[in-house]
């Protein structure tokens, strides 16, 4: 099968080079275009791009010339790690001249049209981009604890309809991009606060819960109260979580829920899917930070499961923000967006 | 004024350091014997203890030769950093000898007729010592999460009645003792679970928060949620709190009463009382692990007070927690049992 | 091919757990036995072993019954992660009843007729191994600093003759096992010693470097100034080395001997061989400890070659210390003794 | 006695914070005017500058109206914490002005008529300044690491003759200012590189060491060989010395040098001087970061002293990079200046 040849947008910033390693080896998408500000753009991505990933980058990828963002993009499909400070008009006038954007950006995540998409659990709100008044589409994930969070949600809401979530994250500063937090600020500290954080995690989950209803979104009604720190942790953000339901239920329910979880594309065969969307631990300290690298990045780990006092059942998630929680997010949502035959309406 | 002679219980451990460290200059007490396990007593103490605070150790304490914990002790007060382990018996013989036992110990906490005392929100329960069927006496401090968050409900619990609580604790490793947790356990890592720690917090300020009843106390009675982390921090336990009130009220009210505590012994001149026992800070990204040493450690530090949509009013509070959470938490109820004239009811 | 069996004696243990995670998928090495401590022994090896490796075990091998160090073996070939308090006699022992011991142990490393084997480097000294008084064999690899010291030396020791040997360390955490490191020593800090290990790498090397004299080594002939310190780095141990030569050089000719060096098992497709035992960095801040985990942790890695005003050249060397250092040390210099028709020569 | 009134140059930064915080209660010196860039100036100085020391800042200095780098000063003495981006320029224009400079920026400190200070070991260099064109005068401490490098050499210097030196660095973060290095880059991680360090450590001592020959400086006349590494540490700079003497000696006799240093200045009673320059510690595993409080920070503090089989003697030194490194080194240095009546010879 020939390749289908895609660009990154914002391929030096921290979620396109994740995007660039993850794609590198990508048995679907080849990397054609690589795309960044006017800063760094113009010459070859090993010289403009200051690498801070593992894995070495490859020869033709290295040699690759970056664009700038107003020169014309012949791939269809890009991908976009662009800054949230110029990712809104960018990827609008992108999606009019024809392209299908699988957008990290948080600017139009909330729009009314946008799908806001975690494959296992709302394939189906891909249809929005239909609506959309672009040529081409705007796709889009949520914020890296939103998608963890609402991946351990997900099963608890079908089946018991989820009425309240207290939630408190410990945010990996991978999450902050680069340079990001500064080491003065962070090591060996607790900072309780993540700028504008708090209002995602609130709202973004209730969109990708909610129902289709004909051409718009009815989202899932229930308050989310998040309290959100960053710790001294490289990779990977945890999340201590407490939710009453409106059925009664228990602990030991709870966890067979989240264990029997495989979500709407289990069947898919989606390159980037994992085994399971959910992987549940039993001992009683895990997951810690240290086990975000399971299943490639791509599930979400939860643990200690156990009733609440307050509210009815509390439970530990912990996701690799910039895998899962980012880059790995988009590449699922591109993929799933191509294997439903949806990326094939489009033409540049 | 001649200075009260005092003796230190477990004075090689953790606590038992940071009671000789702070009781080195005490305006009242003088450190007068050190006791330890078998395996540490003989020789003086400097040589049997592995030092590992700060401050360099006075030439009269470092030659104190440590008593094993079977010698009769002279000193009418003590102080007890005993580990759980061993404080249980260890302490009760202590009182029948005519002791008056202050301990930061866990095993006598929750006994009906135990004073757990934070001398700003409940220094009338020492009574309780008096019904005690020792010719000495034991006081008790609670664990170090326990004190910080009751010393932030206090104030609201009387203005507004608690009705629940969410917790969930960001610890510093200090809190675990030496050598406590090892480093490749925690550098770069979250530890979604400390043993026994959840279950004291849920159930410590609610004897605190309790009403003496005659010679007994009526617990304070609504649930608290306890979700605890390890995080590598060296000191400093963050906790993100969540309450819900019987009387309506709004983050400037708590705001306001969180100012305006001082608590039952703000007129007693006690020296190791913090000037005022909350401090709340307006940044929004305060208090940080980094504030810790803020009023030498014995302040709750208190920010990001707002509403909560799950309950009513959220905050974070960070305590430090081998100071306000352990050894000065016993020297602050020591002073305060002298202060009031206790101490003089016992005699070896 | 049929696999071989192998035995891991120190199963339990952080070398040995590494050694089974390591030997899970090998080739040519099948784990048969498991074996530890008397307290460890008895029970299935996911029972009695906490499992820290990042990688889950196989049932296969968590269902292993872990025996105890006095079960007879029937593995010809023994991997010993034993503790170096028990480590002399025990391997001894199995020597004598006829095993092969590849031994990570420091207890006979400078044994006169036990070769200390860098394949790369001194892959001749295995036949030290006919002149034991044992029907079987050991065979050992260096301590970790010592090996990615040895061979950043050899190629340079081989052309210009190495005089001097100055070298400072920053030692990551896992070198001192589990529990290991206390967090409370080590986060945020500098330890500027570590029990024995100056010593090892001050003679080690010489030993590897050495020539064999029919049946003995005729150790290398200059000294190596040590000093060794602990970090806060989880794997990889980083070394700052200046080397005074015999023969003029410059930084220019050290840097192409470093890069050009292949060793001597290039052409015998060991199968944990890396491609390179040398990699040589170009940026001027590299080798970090991040780069620790570049060709599956098996070559030591080179950065900041120049000039030193005080010996001759001026480099950095970063290896992985559980890799490289201990376990994967110690499957490569087997797969040397067996590739070699060595372990031909042996039987049960 | 009135305070002496002075400025501080470049108060927002992270050495013009130190300088804040330092000068707040210095019993001689009174902050009266703080500088800034044009981009902080003009505003009260709480409210510009982003305030990351410990201590709270006074309401006096709070409230002090920050000036530009073009507004003319009343001060006589200025501190500078300026940038050395900007520092070489404007200090000289400040001491044409008649301002005596006492700066920590890098920019003079080489000048041929500026003295490079370390009050305990070259005091008499002051009168360099005489010679200097300016009608005020610029007088420079050196870089961190410089200075902890050459208190330990100066008294061995002195008695022995150094002959050859190598030193490997570990320091900390906040030696790079703020943001100074990212969290990404240093968590769990060394990096073996520090930009323009090894320059300035090598060159900076011998002119410390020099002799003052009429006019100018001879500077001291042997090879440092220097390694800079930057770890994750809050605060202190460790550095692994090796040492080679013209004359014969053994590590006791270094240890008894190091221990009887007390330098020119022992009889002065300047405020910031520490009763001793330098601190030798017994333990084999001292100094650690942890020490670097120790005597407010204005100590180097030795430990490890011992034999070297390469060079003479080595010995690992420790200092506080912000405090004896930087603004503590400034301060020093105008407390000689003033005690010794230099202050007095000049005028605005």
């Amino acid at each position: 099968m020939k390749k289908i040849e895609v660009a990154i947008l914002g391929a030096t910033g921290t979620v396109g080079q994740k995007l660039v390693a993850l794609l590198e080896s990508h048995p679907w998408f080849s990397i054609a275009e690589l795309v960044a500000s006017e800063r760094s753009a113009g010459g070859p991505y090993d010289k403009v791009c200051h690498w801070r990933e593992n894995i070495p980058l490859s020869p033709s990828v290295a040699a690759l010339k970056v664009k700038n963002t107003d020169s014309p993009l012949n791939s269809l499909l890009l991908f976009s790690g662009l800054d949230s400070s110029v990712a809104g008009p960018l990827e609008e006038r992108y999606a009019h001249q024809g392209h299908v954007v699988i957008s990290n950006s948080k600017n139009h995540r909330m729009d009314s049209d946008v799908p806001l998409v975690i494959p296992e659990i709302n394939a189906s709100h891909l249809v929005l981009a239909r609506s959309q008044p672009y040529r081409g589409a705007i796709i889009t994930n949520a914020n890296c604890s939103s998608i963890f969070l609402t991946m351990a949600l997900a099963p608890l809401h079908q089946a018991l309809q989820v009425k309240k979530v207290m939630v408190t994250t410990m945010q990996a500063i991978s999450g902050a991009g680069y340079p990001g937090v500064p080491s003065l600020d962070i090591l060996g500290n607790v900072i309780p606060h993540i700028a504008g954080e708090e209002e995602k995690i609130a709202q973004e989950p209730l969109k990708i819960l909610g129902t289709l209803d004909g051409k718009s979104i009815s989202p899932a009604n229930f308050p989310i109260s998040v309290q959100c720190n960053r710790v001294p942790v490289l990779d990977g953000h945890t999340e201590s979580i407490s939710i009453a339901f409106a059925h009664h239920t228990s602990a030991a329910q709870v966890k067979e829920l989240l264990q029997g979880f495989r979500g709407e594309i289990a069947e898919m065969k989606l390159p980037s899917a994992p085994a399971a969307p959910l992987i549940v631990l039993e001992d009683i300290n895990r997951p810690q930070s240290r086990d975000v690298h399971r299943a490639q990045g791509m599930s979400a780990i939860v643990g200690r499961i156990r009733a609440c006092p307050v509210l009815d059942v509390r439970l530990v998630v912990l996701g690799h923000n910039t895998i899962r929680g980012a880059a790995g997010a988009a590449i699922l949502n591109a993929e799933l967006f191509h294997q439903l035959g949806m990326l094939d309406e489009y033409r540049l």
